[in-house]
């Protein structure tokens, strides 16, 4: 190997944060209070600059584990032999597009390859709106897909509501803890499927038909919802009795992430039209994909052709058909769906002992713990929440905060997690909402 | 290293194309009536399924040579260390920033990360309409710019005229060869910058007000035409009187191509708003840039926070530093402009040896040569241009065809390319001239 051609020698926290600022000014955000300066990863491990491990329990981007070794040798093997884009022939590619395809059930076989989630969201937008001759949307409030300028609209978490658009409805999320139905109540499927019939008059009035109802699998930036019994079949009844098309971000929900079947959607038993995928699919490089039916991409590419430079280049269909592979060798399914179903169950647990606790939601490897001051009111702990993501992190495992009132802890590692990795986390857990 | 994850082999073309259609539908296109099968690279030349080599004259992604062997241990080490996002801190891609921006004039100092370019130029749409509070924007006739759904509008070489939105209006790109003015007419820049001026009351009389005008500083699908002198000037000077930003899209002119300068538009001593890069600057890895000014940069963070999962991780801002590295180690810039020279002056002598060629244009490593059918007439030989184009690929030499009459035969090789190289595309080309 020549020699480096990339330094190893890192700054100082406080320097870089300075430098940070002004090279990258200040849109960007960083986690936590004290920002963790990571220099190195592999598995389910990070370390930073002082030497410092922690236990990943957020990135589902590194989805089969940081550095996982087939992955980067996939990536080294092809990064020296040939990078190009899809405008010649190349075996990856193509055969990256058949092994994605034939994970996905009914006529959901072409895949068309971008660099990341907001792409495919914004493709599928695109595509729906071709196709339907249609120009609304229907989201759920505080989503989150994306940041192309239009996908930025869909992404209802972070856009102005004041400035929601024309084309655009929002309607709420079934959340059975705090939302308008809740748990015990009958039918909660159907009654917040309701929502999107509302949605579908609320566009009607406005002279808009709904292109596309695009959502989660799981409900992220909601605080890991998942769907009640029948709430997909429903809606999507709803939207398609209007022409519109149902699109499954699987960006969060997919590949293997929640237990049982390599996609989100499949948990409900529906079809979409369109799925697009993001973070995962690459263990951390940038690769998307939206995947729909021959009908759809046929009548899409009467009216467009498709080009993305960088999307589905040999590298990138490289380390996608080594995440694959690596999903089939080590079982990656059936670990989710092990140590899912034991984490879950200890976190439920939790909410036993600690007051604070007042739900625990989601499957597989992804799970919203929701911090209240008050079981009755469901007073949101914000602080709380807060406080036990920063003694996490002082204490050497990563996780997040989420959700409307950001006060659900979230839970989201590599899917190499073991299940003595779920009990040292579970351990600090409780240490730390002792500490709160 | 592991046994490979990723097959080796080689499907037939005929099988792969069938399997292409099937798996990735008929939006894609592909180069050239027989299309080329690669699988390997390295510097100038590709290497198809059948031993085949082909001079590549075409590809500026590549923009220091195929799997530069600096840019390929660069991203290996890193994959192999850590690969993550910018909600931690990372050194690389504070270094990447401060490194990049360095390159660039005036206040340009605030770098951000997405994956490609379209996502480049959504951004700084986004940027701009949000800073300047205005909506509209300019652009050329048959520009290229991206496909997210509003960049997708602004590729007026894409996009149906009919749908034109309400906000955007493209003007005429300076042709002196074709175009209003004429090569031989006094003040060709001041009379095709005037038409901005126009443009700037046609989105007036819609109640708009540009938020931007978005330019290549070489004419890519116009066919690889260049400004004539004070253009821009005066075109920046009438668009930033009504407060709009100006917005140098150098994906393709960008990173040394043009050989007397890094950057495309230093070469008319403008000063952008905001820069866009992609493609070249990683050297074929998904990496992607928006350059602004602090000010621009914090106004726009008061609407929004920026976040790119995949932009400016550790991986892609290690590939983007190598190749800066090999920039300056191998004197790219030097090289444009030498070989680009001799390239540039055999090309417009073959205009004196044949009628067809009737305009060569260009600088550095990128030409567009125009074919003619009728000098007086100018009638657009696009059947002899795509003769050409599988004349030379069918003798071992790559390049492209584009502009709106789709016949200028484009010539952009990686930038390693050499004046031996440059000969065996000259003596290849008039071959292929004689025999159409």
């Amino acid at each position: 190997m020549n020699q480096p051609v990339v330094s190893d020698t890192f700054a100082t926290d406080s320097e870089l944060l300075r430098r940070r600022e002004s090279a990258m000014g200040p849109a960007y955000r960083l986690f936590y209070e004290k920002p963790v300066h990571l220099v190195r990863g592999e598995g389910v491990w990070l370390h930073d600059s002082e030497g410092r491990k922690y236990l990943d329990c957020y990135n589902n981007v590194a989805s089969v584990g940081h550095c996982h070794p087939n992955v980067v040798d996939a990536l080294t093997r092809q990064a020296s032999t040939l990078n190009t884009h899809t405008r010649y022939l190349h075996d990856h590619v193509v055969n990256y597009a058949e092994r994605l395809a034939a994970t996905l059930p009914g006529d959901l076989s072409v895949c068309m390859f971008v660099c990341t989630g907001s792409e495919a969201n914004d493709l599928a937008f695109r595509m729906a709106r071709t196709v339907t001759g249609n120009q609304g949307a229907i989201v759920m409030e505080n989503a989150y897909h994306g940041n192309s300028i239009v996908v930025t609209e869909l992404s209802t978490e972070e856009y102005p509501a004041a400035e929601r658009p024309d084309y655009l409805v929002a309607i709420e999320p079934p959340n059975p803890y705090r939302g308008s139905y809740r748990h015990g109540e009958p039918a909660l499927g159907a009654k917040y499927a309701a929502f999107a019939g509302d949605a579908i008059e609320d566009l009607a009035e406005r002279g808009h038909q709904p292109a596309m109802f695009l959502c989660d699998s799981i409900f992220d930036s909601n605080g890991a919802l998942t769907a009640p019994k029948g709430y997909f079949h429903k809606v999507y009844e709803q939207v398609r009795a209007t022409g519109g098309l149902c699109v499954a971000d699987e960006v969060q929900s997919g590949l293997c992430r929640l237990g049982d079947h390599m996609w989100g959607f499949e948990d409900s038993g529906v079809i979409p039209d369109i799925v697009t995928m993001g973070k995962p699919i690459g263990d951390g490089h940038p690769l998307a994909a939206v995947v729909t039916t021959p009908a759809i991409a046929e009548e899409f590419s009467r009216k467009f052709r498709y080009f993305n430079t960088f999307g589905g280049n040999p590298v990138s269909a490289a380390a996608g058909l080594a995440v694959l592979d690596v999903i089939e060798r080590e079982k990656i399914l059936q670990n989710v769906h092990d140590v899912g179903t034991f984490l879950g169950s200890k976190l439920k647990a939790l909410a036993e002992k600690y007051e604070l606790v007042g739900d625990v939601r989601g499957k597989g490897l992804f799970y919203g713990v929701e911090i209240v001051r008050d079981r009755a009111t469901l007073e949101p702990g914000e602080a709380e929440a807060q406080g036990v993501r920063e003694f996490l992190r002082e204490n050497g495992v990563l996780v997040g905060t989420t959700g409307p009132l950001n006060n659900v802890v979230k839970i989201r590692p590599p899917m190499v997690f073991s299940k003595s990795n779920a009990e040292l986390l579970l351990e600090t857990l409780e240490q730390a909402l002792d500490s709160v």
